[in-house]
């Protein structure tokens, strides 16, 4: 049997069905980031995220832009568990024949993003590789108060999404500020009972609340924001890599957010956490609902 | 200019010399792993380590050696600190034409390690790539008083090695045991002035020692532990992932510790740190003292 023969193969999580842990991780593999015991008052998170030339970023797109998406996506699954990141460790694989700039490009990228976001490039290691890979791996603190997981989400909770999803494999992959202040204003003035970054598509992350939750989910075409590169409906909500937040409240304080919500950033309501039936019920503009599994980007 | 070029590239340190970090660092860039604030007593250690198939093993190894490598090599950085490995998170591209036996005998490899050295396995990513790839990032602590950085040799401290050197690669390389309860025993009972371990080649890590102490070495062929494998010295020297420690500490206490060595594993003197001159004075077999350069495994 090969790995393609699977369907998705998700080594990690194959990993994650069979470990016992011990008594020090509050959460392991199954989330945006491990959970892990650190003080009185806050977890430590921890989080890794591998990007593989022609598969994350190709040869011609801007090393500045791949060093700085390296941090980014693992910024964004620190800031989806409510957290802030802190140190990370970088490892690179170059080819021989690469150019010294390209290398100093991806490094100014990563650093730029560091600067920006308070995180310390602690460490890492350096190999030689046929095509460029990246490995980041990101340490982050969270509130006890303030973790949020995916498998919070309750019944008649609003699901809410920042931003706009669909084709960022146009651009914006390349090129996303990850939903970190964001983030942060949310779990200190509300309580968000689940949060996910999309980053295997919204119907797949969404996927993963309900799933972790044990919950079922109605959402309305109508209501779900489309970014200007998205092929359509119907792709956007497959479409990796947007890097948006999925999250979920009480919708007694639905209305307190939208109203409070101070950035620029876009806050979508798209829909509602159901209790009995499992899986998605989608409602089209039609008014016509339909029942929809939740795929998504697939590793393999 | 092309990376191959430069002679040696490293893209962290490369990094590390240009990067500003916070007062939460300790220890960035620049040793075994990186010595971050952590609690009153103790500090957090943070490290990393890529292994590309072509590079660092072949497509013929055993898949559970490599997967035990991939971690062992994490744990061995840890060690070389003092400290105790806590929890890893581990990246994996892999290709879709893989076997699936392969992938879950590299898992089972891993997981073989992280229970023996009581590792808690928290999380990692899965990616699709044509060559393997296998990062693992490893979270580590060390009470202070036990920290032992590349930076603390003095002058006239007995230069240390554990195990046998040279010629890894024909086997050792894929199955070796990180010397974690070698150096728990050494920082807890001795006073280590330095410890490296040895994943460059011994005149490369020691070389890194005496940079970083700004010291000099003298020492002896005779007394430098060869593996059967090695292919001779000089070679032994100079090649890579031997993963043994070397240490430095004070001559008052080196006989004292060659009486108390509980362990199997060989323990060597092998020379001695000088205030003077900088740089290696080899004492060869022939008695005649030789200067030599700190050349070990290069990255490009």
């Amino acid at each position: 049997m090969k790995l393609k023969d699977l369907g998705e193969f998700n080594f990690i999580n194959r990993i994650g069905r069979k470990i016992k842990l011990s008594g020090r991780v509050i959460k392991g593999i199954g989330d945006d980031a491990a959970v892990l015991k650190y003080t009185r008052d806050k977890y430590l998170l921890f989080t890794t995220d591998m990007l593989i030339e022609g598969k994350h970023f190709n040869e011609d797109d801007k090393a500045g832009l791949v060093g700085a998406k390296s941090l980014s996506c693992n910024i964004s699954d620190i800031a989806a568990m409510g957290g802030v990141p802190k140190f990370a460790v970088c490892s690179v694989g170059l080819p021989d024949s690469l150019d010294l700039k390209y290398a100093d490009e991806l490094y100014e990228g990563i650093k730029k993003i560091a600067q920006r976001f308070e995180v310390d490039l602690v460490g890492g290691d350096t190999v030689c590789s046929k095509k460029i890979v990246i490995n980041i791996a990101l340490i982050g603190e969270v509130e006890k108060e303030n973790l949020t997981l995916r498998s919070g989400a309750k019944g008649n909770d609003i699901i809410f999404i920042t931003g706009n999803i669909g084709g960022s494999i146009k651009f914006r992959h390349l090129n996303f500020t990850p939903r970190f202040k964001e983030a942060r204003f949310l779990v200190k003035n509300f309580k968000i009972n689940s949060m996910i970054d999309v980053s295997d598509g919204l119907l797949a992350d969404l996927g993963h609340i309900l799933k972790e939750s044990n919950k079922g989910a109605a959402i309305c075409e109508k209501t779900i924001p489309l970014s200007k590169y998205a092929a359509g409906f119907d792709s956007a909500v497959r479409d990796g890599e947007d890097f948006e937040l999925v999250f979920t409240l009480s919708e007694r304080y639905a209305d307190r957010l939208e109203n409070m919500w101070p950035f620029k950033t876009r806050l979508s309501k798209i829909g509602r956490i159901l209790n009995g039936r499992k899986g998605f019920t989608l409602v089209r503009k039609s008014e016509k609902s339909e029942r929809i599994k939740p795929a998504g980007f697939t590793h393999f």
